[in-house]
């Protein structure tokens, strides 16, 4: 097996086209690319999405941004927090640790982490250590919140 | 033809018993068997879904929540908006007007709407009116927002 190595990607044409591969491909990535076309953002630019490549092929992504301390309505007590989302494994690549390896990576800040799971992917966040936060409808709306805390954080308390 | 006719659900037992047959079934659900359960609502308590029935079948629903002017990101000028979520229908009830019927219910209110829809639902919401907000990292995060602006509003400029 080859060792897995998480790579911060950056915008340019090469991986706007490989990300056309993965099935969550949507306003975020039209937007990069027409800032890419109009020149708003230079070729190369830092971006949010994190990748696992096996050999010249993107196997694996996820995105991930930081929180300020002063948005957190979800830790106990309120602090900067990790949001992870579009985290996705190509199906050729599945059960071979890749989505497990993107999310040991944002743990690594060891801030505490909040994603919205798409149906059915459950069974794989209890085993990263996830677990369903407090539905509050204001706050999560349409979502159904999973977090994970690093030691010493707690969950807000729900009104 | 049976005559469509829009309902708003309160939450009860056999109610949430009906939104088991949803696939968007999550957080939200469990949260509100819990408080029935728990006592903290009342039985036949209000609730942000809204649903068709077809004879004894909740055949389909979806949540609706008003967010306030003061939050208002996508708007212009900021305004209370409506946020749309979980609009789904059974499969056997399909193209028969079920989701159109509801989203029209929705925009009765002649306050504009956001939605998050689902991945391939990008047909449907365009026949309702509905289009792509620009996409904002920040505010948008993992989201594909889509949004329905009645006459006079705009959508706010993204700096």
């Amino acid at each position: 097996m080859h060792q897995i190595k998480v790579e911060k990607l950056l915008i340019n044409y090469k991986t706007l086209e490989k990300f056309k591969s993965f099935k969550e491909y949507g306003n975020q990535e039209l937007s990069m690319l027409e800032d890419i076309q109009s020149n708003i953002v230079e070729n190369d630019s830092d971006s949010p999405f994190y990748g696992i490549y096996y050999g010249n092929t993107l196997v694996a992504r996820m995105s991930l941004y930081r929180v300020e301390a002063k948005y957190d309505l979800y830790f106990e007590p309120p602090q900067e927090y990790v949001v992870l989302w579009k985290l996705e494994v190509l199906p050729d690549y599945r059960g071979k640790g890749y989505g497990k390896a993107l999310v040991e990576y944002a743990k690594e800040s060891n801030l505490p982490i909040k994603t919205n799971p798409r149906i059915n992917s459950q069974g794989f966040w209890e085993k990263m250590g996830f677990q369903k936060a407090k539905y509050e409808m204001e706050r999560d709306l349409g979502e159904n919140p999973l977090i994970w805390m690093p030691e010493g954080v707690k969950e807000k308390e729900v009104d």
